[in-house]
């Protein structure tokens, strides 16, 4: 079972701006430190922007930073955001599902349960929580930032 | 999100078994009735024998029946048995982890977290609970086999 690779990235662009603070940061610099794709992370950055997670200040030092209080920021809410669908297995998508079981079967039933569990899980967290060991986290995180 | 197509495929052998009761099925019918792949259910089965959910009869009129009785198939522990992993986002590999916040992130709780309550639901379920509606579905999936 995964979430995909846009809602890890989401969450750890939103981590490391939350790490910063006011102090703002580029999507190159959030790349390298990660060492994941700049690229891939600039249509992450893009969709939290348009969301106000994320808030861009133009200018020669502009950069990024979060676009509200991490405390204000679920965590729930941010993976049903960057998560394309919830359709855990084929006949979640009523277009084109072809199981002859469709309509008839507890196991969509059974299984939607279960993905409200889990993010019921993540909606008790805010991005405020994960930045918790704050001190241990920007150490790693922002050492040669 | 999604769960992988093994999954789902041994799910639905499963519903299929148990909806048949004592009369034996065989692969080819079964990939036909769900119009999937023979090949990618042979494996499916295959998994499901070695853990003695699924029986083979051998013999000329041989096939397949469930290796125990639907009640006693619990559809949390087939989740766990066939999905690969529940490495929901890169961290949960420890070899291949490349990000620099592992060890000191809580993300990584808060997701473990959520697994854990996904997987709970599931285990409240056994095999007999989703085949409740049998008349239905044994008329969709049985009819014309």
């Amino acid at each position: 079972m995964r979430l995909t690779r846009h809602t890890d990235y989401a969450l750890r662009v939103l981590m490391y701006l939350g790490l910063r603070g006011d102090r703002l940061s580029t999507i190159h610099e959030i790349a390298t430190r990660y060492g994941i794709s700049e690229n891939h992370l600039t249509k992450v950055v893009h969709q939290l922007g348009r969301q106000g997670l994320v808030k861009t200040v133009r200018g020669r030092n502009g950069g990024l930073m979060l676009g509200r209080p991490a405390a204000r920021i679920n965590v729930g809410k941010v993976v049903r955001l960057t998560e394309p669908d919830f359709e855990i297995v084929e006949c979640f998508d009523r277009e084109t599902s072809q199981c002859v079981l469709r309509g008839a079967c507890v196991l969509q039933t059974a299984l939607s349960e279960a993905v409200r569990a889990f993010l019921a899980v993540l909606d008790g967290y805010t991005l405020a929580d994960l930045l918790r060991p704050g001190d241990r986290m920007a150490t790693r995180l922002l050492a040669a930032s």
